[in-house]
């Protein structure tokens, strides 16, 4: 690399340490943001410094919010009888955008990984059956909790473990679909997602009457 | 999209107007953002402040600097007889990084183009100019001067702007070679390319002398 002015190759720097951005793109950025109108590189600035200062975890669901309650659960329209686990807030947001679940949800920061020393006590675990119990010993247990923890070896172990200290507790508990994307190809489908999509196979409605 | 307490927002917001980030990247990175060691965030935007309140113009070359002249314009080792015009910093970062060229750079900060209403005056065109006179008028005028714009209508035409203005004020005025790029494919070369690429065919050393 050739010499770069010392402001310079901070920023290049900086920029290389998010996900997904390479020594080549960091650099792209950083001259971009050297000739950007001021107001655009002071306001990202801001913008960072802000979510630092003022982001705090939801005491309830450990989603991101701004007071000790997030957007979804300071919600009095939001269905309380569903919880909907996932394993971080961008999985909220990706069901969210769904706009197919209108209860409630519980952010595990993470799934059980023994490979990388991640066991149930450093996710939020101990907090949902919390949550489950509280709600049981005022006589309204949560009807149904949608585990929706990614279908990883990880993702499904947890999904597994919560399932297990969760019975009992609470009305019925679930877990999402693993099959063929919509818009995805049978013929590269990956063994075990066909597998899946097999064992999960649903009856055609009305075929099945006839 | 789904509901977005407003510090997420803004980030997201802000890192989607930097260039190649779309709205699902920013989103991502600023997820990581609010998890990453509060270290590392904040160093982010400190190097972000930093650039913009260090760094100036060389006030020879344009290029980026942190005193009146840039690393390169205030290194005695270079060789001043030798001049590369690029359209911008980036540019200079790219040949220096071929350590195939010792002299020193002018960063122009644009090409014309009369599309976008950028004429001549509106880069560092006057300045280079300048810089050319001042040489042959303490009688040790450039020997050459490489264009090296980009080889697209707008670099060719600035490069073609520059070598007429420059004529008879410098040694030579020579034009980076264009042609098939190393690795590539001539089956895949547009017409224009080949056409270049014949245009420019040098004599096999040695060959010729047989």
């Amino acid at each position: 690399m050739s010499q770069l002015i010392e402001p310079v190759a901070r920023l290049i720097d900086a920029l290389a340490r998010l996900p997904g951005v390479g020594p080549k793109t960091a650099q792209r950025l950083t001259y971009h943001l050297l000739r950007a109108p001021d107001i655009e590189a002071r306001a990202l600035a801001a913008a960072l410094i802000a979510v630092r200062d003022d982001v705090v975890y939801c005491e309830r669901c450990f989603d991101f919010a701004t007071g000790p309650l997030c957007l979804i659960c300071s919600d009095p329209a939001r269905d309380d009888s569903r919880l909907c686990v996932v394993e971080e807030p961008l999985d909220v947001l990706a069901i969210e955008r769904t706009r197919a679940f209108r209860g409630r949800y519980h952010v595990l920061h993470g799934a059980i990984s023994p490979v990388d020393g991640i066991g149930p006590e450093r996710l939020r675990i101990r907090e949902l059956i919390d949550r489950a119990d509280a709600r049981a010993s005022v006589g309204s247990p949560i009807d149904e909790v949608v585990l929706a923890t990614n279908p990883t070896l990880e993702g499904e172990a947890t999904a597994m473990y919560i399932a297990e200290r969760l019975a009992g507790r609470v009305g019925a508990i679930s877990r999402i679909a693993r099959g063929i994307p919509v818009g995805g190809d049978l013929e590269y489908a990956d063994e075990v997602t066909l597998v899946r999509a097999l064992q999960g196979r649903q009856l055609v409605e009305g075929a099945a009457e006839r």
